[in-house]
């Protein structure tokens, strides 16, 4: 294991997280807010031991797979930990369990809160609050990808690209790495700020504006407002239902759009299943909407914006959906599952490893009748490889194992089997609100420390898409880890010797 | 499509379905029951129509995979519904639909009842009911091998029974097939009886024993008191566990120990795997109960009674364990998904399958520290096929996308979650009783046309292992059997022009 390497690179992830901290510390200084100080440790702490981590430059920055998934774990635990401190130290969230939650919530765009009154929270500390989506919706070793030289041998940036990034496969946009990470940050940010001038039109204010859009682009869902998005106007819920949409769409096909030919975008099969499911379920809700609401646009208003809402993972709600028929909630917890398209900020599965299991099935079912002719399965036209349709089982059958598991574990607390199993759902697909006593009206304030760092464990596998995550839990990986600063030792010291 | 091969079986299988409801219709005789015209009506036609398809023995006796599962899904079918025919006809249960789900429900050995009131009925129509258990335990077709001679080309018979046995992959014990399928019977056959002698030893009746005896070998859990277990002496709750759990043991096991040696026995992965499961969950089910329970040993008799007929798929009940903490309910629908080994008559995914995923994952895992070290996993000492692995993840993932399905489908009944997904659990799984308005107290006859229709096809896609059912709905397989029966009428044209 190359240790320097996954010290030098965590050492970078906490210096920028120094760095992008003093964007709510300014909100802070704008606002007048005595919250500033404890912005001001934090940045400073950040700092100073992210320079110690990297003063050395490793010789050896060769990063293997493994070593790309411990520094992406790692990086995402410690940088929750420094992030939740700014809530700790200004008596904000004064408990280090909620503050954690709630700052693991935020970078795994989660948005599940435990926060019963969000509207009494001070300025700085509601914008870090979230900005922490919106710089864990596109992935921090991606930002770091984006902006800093690593002329490494080639393929490691990939493999720490690979651990962090949502889907079934990576795909390289342009020849060099980074090119693709710096186009992927300038659309995200482009339609943030086309959001936030949405918003702006319909007369919110940019500091709400922003707080929102920062929301919506990581797909994450922590709200201004203790009713979410009950009480603002229709035009607001329409930006952000189509919002919402736009950012679970793959970054690939705003690529396409970009810089190639619309035709290849309109062709590709996932984004093309994405909206059809979303049309689906919007039917299916409207209907059932129907029934008991007046008027036909809010029926239409409301399912839109709880279908994207969901499907992306972003978990906003526009109404108390925990109150809905019983099919409008039981598409709803489908789609949990679902998620948003892989190359998106959006959690859950992935539309595309779906669109892979169906076709898995169906090539099984048509095996009965041509037993002798084995074809690949084929997506947007090209043959899926043997190895990623292997990648995706196995990640199905380890997301049901841990979320059994979380089930099991959370129904100790003895709470309603609704509950549980919503909360678990919620977290591991990084949704945010569940049903029942987790549902979009309450918040997870109440459950036992044990519970919630159950639930912040399936936040975090979720967003790594479990393996970096479950990696640490290696025992072989510590004793990789031993054995490399073992032989660094013995290296220096033969050198010493020569010399 | 070999048609007239397909035919041929269909018309032995009903005509075996007309031999064994003699059975029943000699209990009628003995009880002096009007019930008995109802058989005698089923029993006639069933031998006259099996009797004239089954007139021309096909020349050509190949049978492919797929004919082996069109079979077996349209001998399941035809069998349950020639079954629920003397429910109907007697007026014991009156409504079709109501009697289908009844006989798949008691064929599939699910145990899932639309009955409110099981001790008004006659003595012929509960043995009937209890027997389908017994006769869909181990299998129709797996006793058409065991009985009727085939000479047709090899791996004809093979294919029937893979169709038709639970299970990743099916192992002949002895060279000949034949004679596999016989031992299976004899084994099953003789630990019956066995059970039957100890029932008998706790003062139960010899038809009461009976029918308890069917429900439990068949491990399918139709009860003959309207309590389910909960008013038996704790001896025969007691007999009727060890014999749950002994049902749910793969029948290999028993092969060794009866003809090899007990070593092999006793190393079989699946069978210590299941017994751990089992001591696992009765251990964290008793500690629940013991909370509520005045007495150790009642809290350890029903926790080990509700763990064996959950996890063998049986689905009595000795208590309404609906009424349990959150944690036993939770870890009683993780063992629904569970199910008894493979080659044993219980449902449910499996043990073998859990143990090959856990093994698929941890090989993920350890793939991250040295990538090009790729081992086949093993099992029982010898690695396992990729294929199976395949069909493994294959049969996962399809059994995830049923079941989502039909809890949507379920839902738009407008009944809560937790009724809806244990009710889909427990079908699919061949349980019995689920949660809440399926519970074990309750019955599944107050659910709609549409659901049970749902319900049924879950019960039957669970007891033949998804493929064999999904196959019939695939329109290549009219088309083969047309363009087959097209054929058929050329050739014998040209025979005709010939002589």
């Amino acid at each position: 294991m190359n240790n320097s390497m996954i010290v030098f690179i965590l050492g970078q992830i906490i210096r920028l997280e120094g760095l992008l901290m003093i964007i709510p510390c300014l909100t802070s200084l704008i606002y007048q807010e005595h919250e500033i100080f404890a912005f001001l440790i934090v940045i400073i702490s950040c700092l100073v031991i992210g320079t110690l981590m990297t003063l050395r430059k490793p010789a050896n920055q060769t990063i293997y797979l493994k070593e790309g998934c411990v520094a992406t774990a790692f990086s995402w635990i410690l940088l929750s930990i420094f992030g939740c401190m700014p809530f700790v130290i200004s008596g904000e969230i004064p408990s280090f369990t909620n503050a954690l939650f709630e700052t693991i919530s935020g970078f795994t765009t989660t948005g599940a809160s435990i926060l019963s009154d969000v509207e009494s929270m001070s300025h700085g500390m509601m914008l870090w609050r979230c900005f922490t989506h919106w710089i864990g919706g596109m992935g921090v070793l991606v930002f770091l990808l984006a902006i800093i030289p690593m002329n490494s041998a080639s393929g490691s940036n990939m493999n720490l690209m690979k651990a962090e990034s949502p889907g079934p496969s990576v795909g390289k946009l342009v020849p060099r790495l980074k090119h693709t990470a710096r186009i992927l940050y300038v659309i995200y940010f482009g339609m943030t700020v086309l959001e936030v001038i949405f918003l702006m039109f319909g007369h919110m204010s940019l500091f709400d504006a922003l707080c929102t859009a920062f929301g919506t682009a990581g797909t994450g869902g922590f709200g201004i407002k203790n009713d979410s998005f009950g009480s603002f106007s229709p035009y607001i819920q329409w930006v952000v239902t189509v919002f919402m949409i736009l950012f679970g769409v793959n970054f690939n096909f705003y690529y396409f759009v970009l810089f190639r030919n619309i035709r290849k975008a309109l062709s590709m099969e996932e984004v093309r299943t994405y909206f059809l499911i979303i049309l689906t379920s919007v039917a299916i809700l409207f209907v059932s909407l129907m029934n008991t609401m007046s008027n036909m646009w809010d029926a239409l208003r409301h399912a839109a914006f709880q279908v994207a809402s969901i499907i992306t993972t972003t978990g906003y709600a526009s109404a108390d959906f925990d109150q809905w028929s019983q099919t409008c909630k039981t598409v709803l917890v489908i789609l949990m599952f679902v998620g948003a398209c892989a190359g998106s900020t959006g959690g859950g599965m992935k539309v595309s490893r779906l669109v892979i299991m169906f076709k898995t099935v169906v090539k099984e079912l048509s095996s009965y009748f041509h037993p002798k002719n084995i074809k690949k399965i084929n997506m947007d036209g090209k043959p899926v490889e043997h190895e990623v349709v292997r990648a995706v089982n196995v990640y199905f059958i380890t997301l049901m194992g841990i979320f059994t598991l979380s089930v099991f574990l959370v129904s100790l607390e003895g709470r309603d089997l609704v509950t549980n199993f919503t909360a678990v759902a919620s977290c591991l697909n990084n949704i945010g609100p569940g049903l029942s006593e987790v549902g979009p009206t309450r918040n997870f304030g109440g459950l036992t420390g044990f519970t919630k760092y159950v639930l912040m464990f399936d936040m975090l596998a979720g967003r790594l898409e479990l393996f970096p995550l479950l990696l640490i839990f290696n025992p072989g990986v510590y004793r990789d880890m031993i054995m490399g600063a073992w032989r660094g030792i013995k290296r220096r010291r033969q050198e010493r010797r020569a010399n």
